[in-house]
């Protein structure tokens, strides 16, 4: 007889994983190494120290280490806000008419309202032991800054966010948690670095840019003594520490004897798709399980089902390495798009090799039918998403209604990443009945791929 | 040996409470009844049934059945977000070096962002049940507002919610929360109704004020078919629905063989002291256990601490019954505090007669030491909390650390009604050390008082 599944799976304490899991150990084809962009050489722990704290630039090139203890300070650290609820999304399957079995993984129920915590705060650890003052970072929509700023509090370290100017005006909320939290947020460009002074010599009236905050915080981490640089995504490091959203998923699927058809996570950098889908990846790089694994990312900024595989600067400033991945082109601008998180112009390097080689599928949606997919969720299962978790929902949804016409009752599992509860402009928007798609033509993403840089 | 106590003790799904508990049942002197103003006599059912569901008009008089069965609907509902953790507030104990053992019953994890939503549950069930077509309610900062319009989108009931202008125009970000579930926000005061119109009339550029709000909800409420309206706090049936909050914690408690020597919660109109209390004072009023329980209150907004316990209006605009209450007089100005949920005049007509009768203690703390709280609170557990919820975490501080001095290892339990993220504007002026704390001097308050209606 199935066991009666209750509306919110919660492990207990001590079944919190007590180490990540390195999806990169298990594949054959590893992702392709950082480059030197000077040199064209894959970069080394030497290059890299300078700017990361050293054990983090250990785990960022380890491909062959399976699992990696999780400190104990971070595990209590994670006590905090974990384990986190796995929820059977009994209210929708209802609303929507489906004998589908929908569950999601929520981590939005923490203060910085998204699953950006679970590597801040293995990111400060690691600066922390190593004996470091601080950290520096950039925010754009100030969900990862929020996550830094908690974090670093724990551990006393301070935190420099380099927040882009026109979200420091605009958006003043995710700044004064950052605030609340201790951190030091600058608008950037700002006059505290060379970069940030040059241009607004040239550009006074600028609104900056992700790019200049980037190139700013990692100014201020390699001039200033005892800093070092940290990022929310994209990164191998990133994507093992979120791996503790997957383990946590299986092991509470594991305990009530589910095993899912659909894993759908949305895609931006590529961190919560990453950590939610690696244990499962495991077993079917393994041989050991099957999967349908879709990654959802917005039709304004396509990466993965319009972009080209290849290796790409990192920022928009090109100062950043070189990583092959799944690319706009670094020029290429989306079209204002109200999922923040998921306007990166590339991806990770190890989710591009893996749907390179066929092991996952994705797929572009458009803004306002992401929006009609976040009220309808909204209004069923009580929680107000982020737009960007609402691309996964999407996905699900329509895997459901598929479903329901089918009649297969698949079991269908999604990330939901955070909350909407600061980008309430985006749901006026739709709420007002304003928000347009903006796609891209196949010209402009040419063009952008045009400037690809060449690899030596 | 004693049981080892985890970070968040979550009762399982089966152990949600299935009856509110009622403390009138076991109160020796009942709480005054409402009067009606005309007739100074108490209101009777029928009185009170064209304003309010009926069902709720019973539980609002009904001062003898101690338990009342939670509606099968109301029950799945809460499975959405309850139960709601209890806390081992273990990161505070260990920054604040107190041999005290703190725990805090958190009600923020759900959209609306507070405990509201107990109660907004069950005024939309019944009003279903009732088969009207919606409800009128008003909003100041929103929080109601918000989980009115969550209850309301479950069982597809109209929410007309009448949001003082200045908010509506100030506060954008729950307005659209609430119209994202559908509700019907309109600025008060409108054009919607006789009241609205008339002050329009008078004062085109007036901004609004709860006073105002309400009696246009009450209006549209009344003169619209299929109309009742709904209110969240102060009355018997809110404290009641409330209960589950208390409820759980005891369970959470009892599981743990934890007694509690103090309990702890902020206090507006009462609803969450109310709820959170309730079966810990009905012990102490059957004489079965002993409990220190302390409400705590904005200096700038002393009720129990410097009010009168007398009859009064419950509404600034003297429309809707009186009240035998702590009171500072319903045309008491509080001055500007940020605790918006604390700026009433008057206290459930329940905590009155409980703290008349010697059976509860009340404190107010000043805005800028509440804040200190706040932000200490934020660092070290994690979760940015409400202005009014951390009333009540100052004064669980505070008892912590009188703890420290004597060495006593008492055991607290406090409220965390909800969480501050749409509060940031007041966090803004504490990190910018512009916030200040107004008290209102005793010839205000004698002035007020004095205005208070006679009782024929």
């Amino acid at each position: 007889m199935e066991k009666k599944i209750p509306y919110k799976i919660y492990l207990a304490e001590n079944e919190i994983p007590t180490q990540w899991y390195n999806v990169r150990a298990d594949m054959k084809n590893k992702p392709a190494p950082l480059l030197n962009p000077g040199t064209g050489q894959p970069l080394t722990l030497e290059e890299l120290s300078p700017i990361f704290c050293e054990e983090l630039c250990r785990q960022e090139l380890d491909n062959d280490t399976a699992y990696f203890d999780i400190p104990e300070e971070i595990q209590n650290f994670y006590k905090m806000y974990r384990p986190s609820p796995l929820v059977r999304a009994y209210f929708l399957e209802k609303a929507l008419g489906t004998p589908a079995k929908i569950y999601y993984k929520f981590e939005g129920n923490n203060t910085s309202g998204s699953h950006k915590l679970n590597s801040a705060i293995a990111q400060a650890y690691y600066a922390k032991k190593q004996g470091l003052k601080g950290v520096t970072t950039e925010t754009g929509a100030g969900q990862w800054g929020t996550a830094m700023s908690m974090a670093c509090a724990y551990f006393g370290l301070d935190c420099k966010v380099f927040m882009v100017k026109c979200s420091y005006e605009q958006k003043p909320f995710r700044r004064e948690v950052m605030r609340t939290y201790g951190a030091q947020v600058t608008p950037s460009p700002s006059m505290t670095t060379n970069v940030g002074r040059k241009l607004l010599e040239e550009f006074p009236d600028t609104t900056g840019s992700l790019g200049c905050a980037i190139s700013e915080a990692v100014e201020a981490a390699v001039s200033n003594e005892g800093y070092r640089y940290v990022l929310g995504s994209v990164l191998n490091q990133v994507l093992l520490h979120q791996t503790v959203i997957g383990l946590e998923t299986k092991a509470a699927l594991d305990k009530y004897g589910i095993k899912p058809d659909i894993i759908i996570g949305c895609a931006g950098g590529g961190s919560n798709l990453g950590g939610l889908i690696s244990p499962f990846m495991g077993e079917k790089l393994r041989g050991e399980a099957d999967y349908r694994i879709i990654a959802v990312e917005p039709a304004s900024c396509p990466s993965f089902t319009r972009g080209k595989f290849a290796y790409d600067f990192c920022d928009t400033g090109m100062i950043c390495p070189l990583a092959k991945m799944y690319t706009l082109g670094s020029q290429f601008i989306p079209s204002a798009n109200h999922a923040g998180g998921l306007r990166f112009h590339g991806m990770s390097t190890i989710l591009s090799q893996l749907y390179h080689d066929g092991l996952m599928e994705a797929r572009a949606v458009e803004q306002t039918s992401v929006f009609e997919a976040a009220e309808m969720f909204a209004r069923v299962e009580g929680t107000l998403p982020a737009p960007e978790s609402s691309h996964a929902i999407r996905a699900a949804i329509d895997e459901a209604l598929k479903c329901k016409e089918t009649g297969e009752a698949k079991t269908i599992v999604f990330g939901l990443t955070g909350t909407g509860y600061f980008d309430l402009k985006a749901y006026e928007s739709f709420n007002d009945g304003t928000m347009s798609d903006v796609i891209p033509t196949d010209g402009d993403i040419a063009a952008s791929l045009a400037k690809l840089p060449e690899v030596k």
